[in-house]
């Protein structure tokens, strides 16, 4: 897997840990133009690296690279980046690190001092990646023209924690969890999580229709174990972890700017923004979307019209919905 | 806890076993008519005990024991009837025994030979309870007047599965799990239980009003443990897994009458049949419901308007659903 490395020397995270060497792994996609106007960030989401998302990016695709320099910036936690799995005891075994104030700023600090980007033409995000974009634009807001935030949200619900709690309370059901961090790796516990995931992410009407048969898997059985058991086996768990904590505090409010205020962070977004929840998104509903698109000025709500779930945002294989999605991201890059 | 059993000697179990002794533990309330015109038979839901469920009868409440002689039946598995955790090895260890075809043949054997009642003037049932009232539809047409189907299926759907294997995953990822039977209590494992169940049974709606203050709790975290970890903490795991296989594959067509043709099954119950899912149903969902009454011929589909999810067909501290269900019932009863 290539992809390059920025390195920030004692870099204080939002909740007061200081890093020596905070590593931020990312890639880049197309060429930056010397006025430096064509510059998409790309944060990732969930258990995610670059090299899971680079799917969106190609001529035919959401994301141009003939035309855009696009950067995917892998979060804190995700295992290439600074995380659980590469950091040294204690800070290993620390899943309560990182917040999205810490990825959008060493973003941030990355982007200026690698490529002297200081305005960006769009930060476009999926799920975890949005709420980046989220933050980037209450943060930042003079640094970013666009947002498209897919099945994401500026503040985590209620029952969204509720959904994680159960994915945490799985994971660390297992053995090998001592009560603060893993001793060995949770089979049992990754197993559980996958199968715990995999009601969440997609929608009931996605496995009435059996669409899971769309991506090769012949019974229900099949699926949970070649892919949802077996993507989770690959993780390193206390990574997951981490990711997962990041996820449930996730709040464009929770820092000095905002001291909490999310109507007021949520008003300072000056961006075009684009939100687009899934209209059959479990976690993240379009409710929520709809409420915080209705304290953004530059809003567009679009719900994907999909039976997909969470996982219309990621249509790497489901191209009905890519197609909807990479429509309304061109028209915003044009606006 | 008050009770009356009924034996089934050498009672044959639909997939096969047979239990020497089988034991039907029951309840009853108000007084039969000497014509047995007015009995009401309310089977329990998963984990509930009759005593869980006596709340919805009274003068004021769903069904009145000043009319009706109501007989609260307890289903194999939860405890007090057969279930692992009054069987002896090596039948105490196997969570796979029971359908709900053996419930409603063990409840119609009892009705009969304590009672001498032929047929019933209503079956009730909330969850797996209105999942027996559906298999008492298909299976004895002429002995069931009227059906109550409270947030019930008559064949779990797939996703509900999903909902299912998570749980099941999160239970049985416990160290006390030795990959057949639990060789001690799994408090881990309940507790993630009890996590993982929060998200599905109440709606995002629900977490997003901050009903649970209604109930008495000031936080989402005092929810999650007072209520959910601790209401669960009570149970037997391998009665719940036994419940859960039964709930898993719960299908009124899977039996030598009906032979897997849901449709026929379905079209079969002559039942003035009253279908009530709540609106925001995560796992029994209103679509589902809609579906299955369309094959019912007698039915009258009826959705809850609640924000309770799942818990809206158990309303007892929920007095709006409890006076919809109530208004519909009486409705029935005169029909």
């Amino acid at each position: 897997m290539s992809y390059a490395t920025f390195e920030l020397a004692n870099f204080r995270l939002q909740r007061g840990t200081v890093l020596e060497r905070a590593t931020l792994a990312y890639q880049t996609y197309g060429e930056l133009l010397p006025d430096r106007s064509n510059a998409i960030l790309y944060p990732t989401s969930y258990g995610a690296t670059h090299q899971d998302l680079e799917w969106l990016i190609g001529p035919e695709r959401i994301l141009d690279p003939r035309k855009y320099f696009i950067i995917i910036a892998n979060q804190f936690g995700g295992g290439l980046s600074s995380s659980p799995s590469n950091l040294s005891a204690p800070l290993s075994q620390r899943y309560d690190l990182f917040t999205h104030v810490d990825n959008v700023r060493a973003q941030r600090q990355m982007l200026a001092e690698v490529f002297g980007i200081e305005r960006l033409a769009l930060v476009y995000g999926w799920s975890m990646g949005a709420q980046q974009a989220f933050h980037w634009g209450a943060l930042y807001p003079d640094q970013v023209q666009r947002i498209a935030a897919v099945c994401g949200s500026a503040k985590t619900s209620i029952h969204n924690i509720v959904f994680l709690e159960g994915l945490r309370a799985a994971l660390t059901t297992d053995a090998a969890f001592n009560g603060e961090f893993f001793t060995a790796k949770p089979e049992r516990g990754l197993k559980a999580f996958g199968r715990v995931y995999a009601g969440w992410a997609l929608s009931q009407a996605f496995y009435r229709d059996k669409l899971y048969q769309t991506l090769g898997f012949e019974t229900l059985e099949d699926c949970l174990v070649r892919d949802w058991e077996a993507s989770f086996l690959k993780r390193d768990a206390g990574n997951l972890l981490s990711m997962l904590e990041t996820w449930k505090r996730s709040d464009i409010s929770d820092n000095e700017t905002y001291g909490g205020d999310i109507e007021r962070a949520l008003g300072s977004i000056t961006a075009n923004t684009l939100i687009m929840p899934s209209a059959t998104d479990l976690y993240f509903t379009p409710a929520d979307s709809a409420a915080e698109a209705g304290h953004i000025p530059k809003s567009v709500y679009l719900p994907i019209p999909s039976l997909w779930g969470h996982r219309a945002g990621n249509p790497a294989k489901n191209p009905a919905d890519e197609k909807f999605i990479a429509r309304a991201v061109q028209e915003l890059l044009t606006s």
